[in-house]
């Protein structure tokens, strides 16, 4: 039996996740020593309430409520009770007295994180937080590390399960987003108030992370471009599985040379089509996947679970194991690395591709017509499909005049000359209504 | 500008590899520099040929034959020559002269790697090998440091790029194996003596190396199981597309308990049927995935390209930078964990599922008689399609018998079981022949 160094590990959060990876902690004890050189000794796990019921076991005598006595003698600090403040105090009161940080907390890391890195640098401790991203699925070290040496152009990630759940049950089984929204509630995959998925503010604060470990710089929150899937109907995932494209919300983390010809970044979220045989179309349920396309690499895939107690457990342990063998090798924590301080650039500097979808007047030379509106603005258009026959009555009078659908999908195109492309749309006296745009990422 | 610390970094090899990792090294300098936190100086490239031509610029005076010099001054050694020797001897000697050690060397890690990983363990300095698997996918981070809190029971990789373009376009285009082969060796995907892909060799040598890491053991290559993929045929492929299903070939590593208890690991490589709506199915051409299936996490993939030179150097370089980050902070490195010294169990204590296609002779009773031979052999059957109608001549003579295939696909069954009773279906009367015998990987 090899006698091991002890570390001390102090757990903040009792909750799905707290109680998930202080219970394996002390149940895969010996195992996770042997791999880490070092034992793993869950010294506390601060809870608000001692009497609340747990998800997993954990000894009584390891509740406490005195949160900071428990992080002082800590080596390894576990932050799981999310949200700003006071996780963020305790966080930096634990970097403060030597110890290694794991978080899962997005909120924070999005908000706050280059003031912990900083600190974690001066203090020579480092702030792990594979959790935070994708739950399960190791996406934090792969950017980090393994790409370390590569040059990342773009990331696009499914990185919120509920709204993956939803938007798939509309595209599998023809479910209409409340019908979706209510089966996601009734599996708990949504909360009551499910408005920080559905508006995309969960993504947006992933997105965030992802950027700045990507590209190397940091991304405030508040610059993050965000649109939820609120107005998503079933018609469009409908119409969208037709056109051969799936409708995903996506984050998307992208290096960016503006029409100015400034070097920066975007990183946006909002409801995209991707192609039907693009690898993050096949990402069902409630599961995450985040695609990274970079230079030498090509085109990679992390594919997974991306919430759960259990699953995001694994990212936490993952962490402390790591955190141990750190400690057991000595040495400084490794920094976080945010040399090429980037801009992030506006929404109205990203190209991307369109697909819009217009009833019109079915009279010869409209499409000349439309056709040349694009071109008017700069917008190439790749294709136009067609299908006439419906018949609409307008302003009310029975002068029924016969409408053609039409679904154009463009070349790259700036969110600029598109936002003028549909205004001039709008105004046009042979469009009689502007059914859909969407933009569509993930086509070569 | 900020002064950094300088590492000496060796290259041996000049090939694809060699030269695109010399070449980004050199371009991308200033850049890497600020993510190691320390100046990454080429000070060599050991080749054979001075003057041979090389896929990516390399500046002449950096080309030596002196390699044991090259070694002797060098922080980090990146080999990047292949094969046994003297890549093992002068891996050994960077090592003993204190440098770091990257290498995408399989064939060597599989045969050879506790032997390196020892030493470096001795000598307190670290052995990177992201580039041995999956090219450019990060695997083995994930394996080693995201998962190292979770325990890991089945790992399905498609490790092999030429193997799965050549069952991809058997699949989706109709081609035979020889038409196949005969396009992957026009794209360069084959090598003139395809064998070390098409046999499984290559792909053995990938499932040692990632049993070894996901089980914290050691995997002789010896102990590997390995059929290839040359008696795959159309007829096999396409009626594997028929019952909705896909052949892959594939690298297993699975946890196993024995038929007498003993706890041990599975680790083998062979052409399996997977169903089509499991995510490894959707993996086409020469790309690389691994599936991963842990107790805390679930199931994740990894995905992406499998080779290339400059696919494969970005995980070098993502290693280099590790290595260089490491050197900066100081301290030892980690040690390979192999504590839980499991067995490797032989083939036929792996259960798995099996489909067999049979023709039989249609008559009233015989799938009765059929099924109670499965029974019999303690094998126990999940479905059975028959397609009545084919007539076959037997023994030359014209009392043409009308006969049926039969689709059998079996719950879980031993291979030793299975064996058994594959003999006695041939030494039925009722079996007119034995068509195919394929496992079946990925159901639930």
């Amino acid at each position: 039996m090899i006698e091991y160094r002890n570390l001390r590990v102090a757990i903040l959060g009792g909750g799905s996740v707290g109680a998930q990876v202080a219970s394996l902690l002390i149940q895969h004890g010996d195992e996770l020593a042997a791999r880490a050189g070092a034992g793993l000794e869950v010294v506390g796990v601060a809870v608000r309430n001692l009497d609340a019921e747990r998800s997993a076991d954990i000894p009584k005598h390891l509740l406490t409520t005195d949160v900071e006595s428990l992080i002082l003698g800590a080596d390894i600090v576990v932050e799981l009770i999310g949200g700003i403040e006071p996780a963020r105090t305790w966080i930096l009161q634990a970097l403060n007295s030597g110890a290694d940080v794991i978080t899962a907390n997005k909120a924070l890391l999005a908000t706050h994180g280059p003031e912990l890195f900083e600190l974690a640098g001066q203090v020579g401790a480092q702030l792990y937080y594979e959790a935070a991203v994708g739950g399960a699925i190791p996406i934090i070290r792969p950017l980090r590390d393994s790409l370390a040496g590569d040059r990342v152009k773009r990331i696009l990630g499914i990185v919120n399960g509920t709204t993956n759940y939803i938007l798939d049950r509309m595209d599998t089984r023809g479910d209409s987003l409340d019908e979706a929204l209510a089966a996601a509630t009734a599996l708990g995959y949504a909360e009551a108030d499910p408005t920080a998925d559905i508006e995309g503010f969960d993504a947006a604060q992933k997105a965030a992370i992802l950027a700045s470990l990507a590209f190397h710089t940091t991304v405030p929150l508040d610059l993050v471009y965000r649109e939820g899937m609120s107005s998503i109907t079933l018609d469009q995932v409908v119409a969208a599985r037709k056109a051969g494209y799936v409708v995903k919300l996506l984050a998307i983390c992208e290096r960016l040379t503006d029409q100015n010809g400034v070097d920066g970044v975007s990183v946006r979220v909002h409801p995209a089509l991707i192609p039907r045989d693009h690898p993050l179309a096949a990402v069902h349920g409630a599961n995450n996947a985040v695609f990274v396309e970079a230079e030498a690499a090509g085109s990679l895939m992390f594919y997974g679970a991306g919430a759960g107690g259990v699953q995001t457990a694994s990212a936490v342990l993952g962490d402390i194991v790591s955190a141990a063998r750190r400690h057991v090798a000595g040495g400084p924590g490794v920094a976080e690395s945010t040399h090429s301080d980037l801009p992030v650039l506006p929404i109205s500097s990203v190209t991307t591709r369109y697909q819009i979808t217009l009833t019109v007047v079915d009279q010869p030379g409209v499409l000349a017509g439309i056709a040349s509106l694009f071109a008017e603005h700069g917008v190439s258009v790749e294709a136009v499909t067609q299908s006439v026959g419906t018949v609409s009555i307008r302003d009310g009078h029975d002068d029924a005049k016969p409408t053609a659908t039409l679904v154009i999908v463009t070349h790259e195109a700036t969110e600029s000359s598109l936002a003028l492309t549909v205004g001039a749309l709008t105004d046009s006296p042979v469009v009689s209504s502007l059914v859909s745009v969407l933009r569509v990422e993930g086509l070569h």
